[in-house]
């Protein structure tokens, strides 16, 4: 089974422990809500992060691919409840995402509510459903997922820091960006029985070069290309590295972060495809830029 | 310590570990999120679900306290962000709470969001942190709660119904208010080491009694007294035990549901206590009507 196989087949399953009929009363699910988990969470984008979980996972020797795959799913299942919840009125006020309409256009602003909240609570059901298989690496991995989605420093966290007038830049950028990158490094680690703290750097330059290479998009692309509405941090003020260093510095600026994001992988049995990896999400975050595309250049 | 003293001081050390610096950045937390978190928990309402739960878990041994006191705030503080998000503009839209400002007004609707996002994750942080006194038990709990939260029968399924042209009302009752009095029991049971499944009944009993009072609440006391808004099941179309069996009709059926709870609790060494604390709920649920405050009798 390849890789993506894999990873869509595990976040479909979670999916399904959501929308399955409840033991203990008449089995009645309402329909609607159940219907819009599966539209938040499929077809999905890149699963960038449960597949660098997952990578880690490997390179770390995957004993319990259970363990793997149930980390996966259920780290996309938060990182696609944030973006039901980000793309809301009340936030971003998004029309579109993955070129379809989100979610509360498509069902309504209560069942967008409901959905991101749902999928917050399947991901922890999920993980703590393969206790039995290492309960130590669960309850760990629960932890650094919490960790890293809530309050004080999870992507909760990162949008909680829009809403002040004043902005810590390094906190927002790794909880707003970061934090599920280092989720999924840790959880991966984790899953496969190995310390955490060794893949936190890893996962941390991921998530910052992610970050300058969203804010490339988002200053370049126009809203067909993105699947989403385009300019939206100049939009909402939100800080950008492109204002800050300009097209061809912020793209120098990616190239040097992925440099270290490789440099920083420790050692371990699957280190050369797992620096293969990132190289290879290196090319795709790296925007091609035509001249007439670089606005002031 | 009394039990109010011990959930209080539970509920208050969970909210601390939201609010905390975190140890590997900067320690900067965004203050107004981080303020929204203990103005969402605190001052409580009655507390009756920590209560029921810590009731249950003192009923069967209490061997392991820390236990009780992660399940117990774990549970709340998933109450708590249900109430958040039930206030907000797309759900009730209501402006007072327990007698003050609702978050999404004395905050903003975004911080309202993700106020209610962080408290769920943290109430299974709580849970998870706690893994090493017994691992099997907290696996259970956080799957319990989880299952009482989420979809297909927690409390989001039971908003979620309410999107529906078409209502389950056994599942919608069960599922809306009857899940985290289920919860509440089953992980009382748990965290004291005893089988889940003996204190369902007991649980959806008495999330069967609250429905009934509350509805009666809602349909006989103004705003000033509920310390939110009165009628609001009238004017949301929801389905309300006053408009089927008339007041003096709920009344009763509350008196007999609540006869069914006492007489559904397992044997167990605090049965008695146990019993005697569901009695003192039913006169505290059990509204006083006076004569003129009965419409149409």
């Amino acid at each position: 089974m390849g890789l993506n196989t894999r990873i869509e087949a595990a976040i479909s399953n979670a999916v399904k422990v959501g929308q399955a009929k409840f033991p203990d009363n008449s089995g009645a699910v309402p329909p609607r809500l159940a219907s819009a988990l599966a539209y938040a969470t499929a077809p999905g984008g890149a699963r960038i992060r449960p597949t660098i979980l997952t990578s880690v996972a490997m390179a770390c020797g995957d004993d319990k691919p259970m363990l793997a795959d149930a980390a996966a799913s259920a780290l996309e299942l938060i990182h696609c409840a944030s973006l039901v919840h980000d793309d809301l009125p009340c936030f971003d006020d998004a029309d579109t995402r993955r070129g379809k309409p989100t979610v509360h256009l498509a069902y309504s602003e209560p069942l967008a509510v409901l959905t991101g909240d749902s999928l917050i609570v399947l991901a922890f059901e999920i993980l703590a459903r393969q206790s039995s298989h290492a309960p130590d690496r669960v309850a760990q991995m629960i932890v650094t997922l919490a960790q890293r989605t809530g309050m004080p420093g999870g992507i909760c966290a990162g949008q909680g820091w829009e809403s002040e007038a004043q902005i810590d830049l390094s906190a927002y950028h790794q909880a707003k960006t970061g934090a599920l990158f280092i989720a999924a490094t840790q959880m991966g680690a984790i899953a496969a029985g190995q310390e955490a703290e060794p893949w936190f750097e890893l996962g941390a330059r991921i998530g910052e070069a992610f970050q300058v290479a969203d804010d490339l998009r988002d200053a370049l692309y126009d809203a067909d290309t993105l699947g989403k509405p385009a300019g939206q941090d100049d939009l909402h003020g939100r800080p950008n590295a492109v204002t800050l260093l300009g097209v061809q510095g912020a793209i120098q600026r990616l190239k040097d972060i992925l440099g270290g994001a490789i440099s920083s992988i420790p050692s371990c049995p699957g280190e050369a495809q797992l620096a293969e990896m990132v190289r290879m999400y290196a090319e795709r975050l790296t925007p091609v830029v035509s001249p007439q595309s670089v606005p002031g250049e």
